[in-house]
């Protein structure tokens, strides 16, 4: 239950009631509002004067959901906007860890020449083994901002625990909330309070109504701009990394108002399915893609399997205007 | 290790071979063929100087394998050719299943209208509970034939148990194995003595590597001419009814050269994705599509919630060759 | 629901208002039986008035759930009784695969010195590729049946499809539906026409509700003697061979009336977890066991990692006993 | 590839050989000890002369596996011991979360008086959706440290992210890691920190590999005292909450030298089936349970489904001692 108060609700008086109601209590740009557990119906007796407007929702995912706001959202970056009426696409390219400048500044050049906007990278590494490269750190980021500084680039980044959160939120044009990551309220919470882009990874083994469910935490918190991004789930599928869950796209399109992006590196695990996925996800009418490029995959310190090298990358990066535009989108 | 015997070796002796080392043995229009498991490397020395060309493979996936034949196979239903060179995307459509003859009719008209030359509806229906319709039998049969003589379709209709094999083999043009059946090797050698095209749906418990192996029973039959259909695989996700496997679609373009149908009606579950689906499996240049369409879902005995209803269709149908387009391919 | 037709019905007039309800008739020895759709709430009008008395089920698992039949069947093989208030836990055990005479009557001895009643090895193996040992057929089951002669085993072994499947009622005692067959419905129907008792396996991706409703096929076929194993699930993990769902145990023992064992062989995969799963499997109280040994499992034709060898098995057994008394029951 | 350094080594020589390694520090109270990545076999040249031992690993699993160390640890906490050559298995019990003095305090008067010596209750809440309760924080923390403080217990909590994790090694006997921040490296690093022990949570996504990975993170910063917790797997069945893996737990048992933990309450998700699986995993010689029991379920704030009331509880107590005597260990 999502209500809006009306204005003469003052913002203190609107966080006493909150408190009173168990609800959560924000202030969205236009008015006070809150928000209630899923299961109340109907609008509290002692806040029925106060309402101006109430959405009951049928589940958790309430200011996601398209029962409560039916068009899709926009969401700006830079010179970039997504979602809305844009039918926009956004490429979203680069390697999977900053390993140096001369690295990412190869990766950079080719993007530029193609005229990728958004440069992505990571500098803090979610490994799954204490024994191998966990990323530069802030080094990393300060040659992300160079990038940003030297071509224009929108930034993005991820933070993968609370312990560097407020770090990335400086550095990054949009922040990147890890699959592993995606339930660490700490992190949903701190992404709350800027209204910097969150992209939020799904949990590989997290359903969709857990994952939106997520998105409520930092949209609860106050920031409108939360990307969902699905990655790949795990199954008992394993000839490739992960499986990409192209119904679950389906589904959050039907359910969510949410711009949605889409990461066929992750998934697939190998270069040789990234650009008939890539290709897939275009055809869907998807917000953005997030595509790993690397100047030499082979001595990658992370995910060498799967990232396209520059040529490989500028080869399918030709194919997809075509699909964009069959479908009436623009990829930028 | 499939080995090509020298054409001075007679089929009686190629099945004495075939005896000995326990391999199977078929002749494939060009050659007597023996295939011996994937383990044995080398040429046994008491065959060598009966070879004429050999195939080590990693995997039992053998006569499926890229590293056997490396070209897509071509497969000719009628006036229609998939495969090879020719870069066709077939549209195959109809109902679940056959209800009667008015509902396939129905369908059939607005399939004719759209130059849709594959009709599908199922006879035999594998349900999980014996307290519901089981389908119509040889009944539905007579009426694919009907269509098939009445507006020229190829026919399509699933085997769901090998007590009826022979009947769907002699009706149909294209035999479908289900996704149940997949695994019943009575049925593949079976459908690996008629020389008519065998549509093999995965299991949705069936790893890629499992799947592929199944056309093998079929292939090493002596029928060459088998089709994959990824159709969702289940997953921990219950929001849709099967997770579509795109992933698994790239990894058997990557390995196999059997052309590949993607059936995204039983995977998303719910009409709202379906065409979301079908543009994605397009733009991946696959070699068909399978969708429900009945001309009142509302009131179908099977899958109702996933059907597109007729309009729905037509709507779906009139944005798709401009996707296979923008690849080269062609919808037929 | 389920309807127990008045005694003054004839098994005619019973067949006839099946076919006027689409329901389906059996005699289960006491008296004529409807089954309708789950769905169907209230007994139909024209049926009230030759009603004695009926049972409406939640889901389509109606004969075998509890609310129609609370208590646990019983089942009568040869010498040994599970279920009912047996409170026995009947050990099953013998090699994959039938590969000579020497090989079974190897095991046999051992399992006679150790009291196990109940021999199980396979003649039809539903292998996954075409290019490997696929069972010796009905020289497999004669050797069985002499075991049967010899020692006074029940014989336990499993039809893949339903070309075979009057041939291994012949021979069996139980007869074994395999995972991957669990779906046929032949299978089933032809199982259903025979009072012997029938083991079905869960297949490897199906839910537990799916499962129950496959021994509906057999129950509502009028044999009322099925019995359900459990034998691992395909999920995400590959560490092991497939996952052993004992929640699920747990699942069918609070729903169903259904006697059920537990293979952890297939499950693990390894034959070093086999002994622990055993143990745990007893614990629960189930009714019974099937357990892989083989004399020597490095040249087991098939499954040889997870074979116990015959010193294995029986330094196993000797800790079972106490395990099983712990919790009031009987390892028979 | 773990390396014990000479003694004549000290601690800041050892630091910089790590660094100049890539490889991680720590002492283990005898000695300086090195890991180096799993993929390096041999002792690198310049490190030889300076090792005492070395121990070679397949995997990242290093420090946890038997081929390290082969015995299983032995942890204390208070007046109990786990592990090592004790054959104890600890009950640990408690509600899902702390909501009051008085809920905790009667469920810890039917514990002591059952000699249970471990208590369980989580303050920090990891909820799906932040619309629901979220747990008392340190409010909930100073409550159990009363019933250390009165009873004796040992006190077990859970940390979810890591703006918490000092607060909750601060108060608690056993800290938790719950399996949702299983895969944060800073709770892991910080827990290596401390020698208290570590209860980690298997993630419901998480391949047995990359869990046992996690705790490299823990003992590889200094702390010898990790405990494995299985409590069930995200799979295709949700007839169950989750899946219990006891597969999983057989593995563990054979690779690894850490104790480990059962959780079938949150595994079953409904509290039928916790008696059946409790008894189960004693069965199979675990280290631990970990049940959860509320005074009143029907109102519990959450998990409400799967929490014994205290009657079940003391019940399902009386039944256990038997099992472990039975395989010859001692429930504390």
């Amino acid at each position: 239950m999502i209500i809006h108060l009306k204005s003469s609700v003052s913002p203190q008086e609107a966080a006493r009631l909150a408190a009173d109601h168990q609800a959560i209590h924000f202030n969205d740009g236009s008015q006070e509002v809150l928000v209630l557990s899923a299961k109340i119906k109907e609008v509290p007796g002692t806040l029925q004067s106060l309402t101006e407007a109430d959405f009951p929702t049928d589940t958790d995912i309430q200011l996601a959901s398209k029962s409560y706001q039916s068009k899709l959202r926009e969401i700006t970056i830079g010179e970039v906007t997504i979602g809305g009426d844009t039918k926009n696409t956004m490429m979203i390219a680069g390697p999977c860890s900053v390993e140096s400048q001369e690295q990412v500044d190869e990766v950079a050049q080719v993007l530029k020449k193609l005229n990728v906007k958004t440069l992505r990278a990571g500098c803090f590494k979610p490994r799954t083994s204490p024994y191998t490269f966990q990323g530069l750190g802030e080094e990393g980021l300060k040659i992300l901002a160079d990038m940003h500084d030297k071509y224009g680039f929108n930034i993005i980044t991820e933070v993968k625990d609370s312990s560097h959160v407020d770090m990335v939120i400086e550095y990054a044009d949009i922040v990147q909330i890890g699959a592993k990551a995606m339930y660490d309220h700490s992190i949903g919470k701190r992404c709350g309070q800027t209204k910097k882009p969150i992209l939020l990874k799904r949990g590989f083994g997290t359903t969709l109504q857990e994952f939106v469910q997520a998105a409520e935490f930092i949209l609860s918190g106050g920031n409108p701009n939360v990307i969902l991004c699905e990655r790949g789930i795990r199954t008992f599928e394993t000839g490739t990394r992960f499986t990409l869950d192209l119904c679950g796209v389906a589904f959050m399109k039907e359910k969510t108002n949410l711009p949605i992006v889409v990461d066929p590196s992750h998934a697939m695990g190998y270069r040789y399915g990234v650009a008939d996925l890539t290709r897939a996800a275009i055809a869907m009418g998807v917000d953005g893609l997030l595509i790993e490029t690397h100047p030499n995959p082979a001595v990658a310190k992370s995910d060498a399997a799967q990232q396209l090298d520059l040529d490989e990358f500028q080869k399918m990066h030709s194919t997809l205007q075509p699909i964009a535009q069959a479908i009436g989108h623009t990829l930028i």
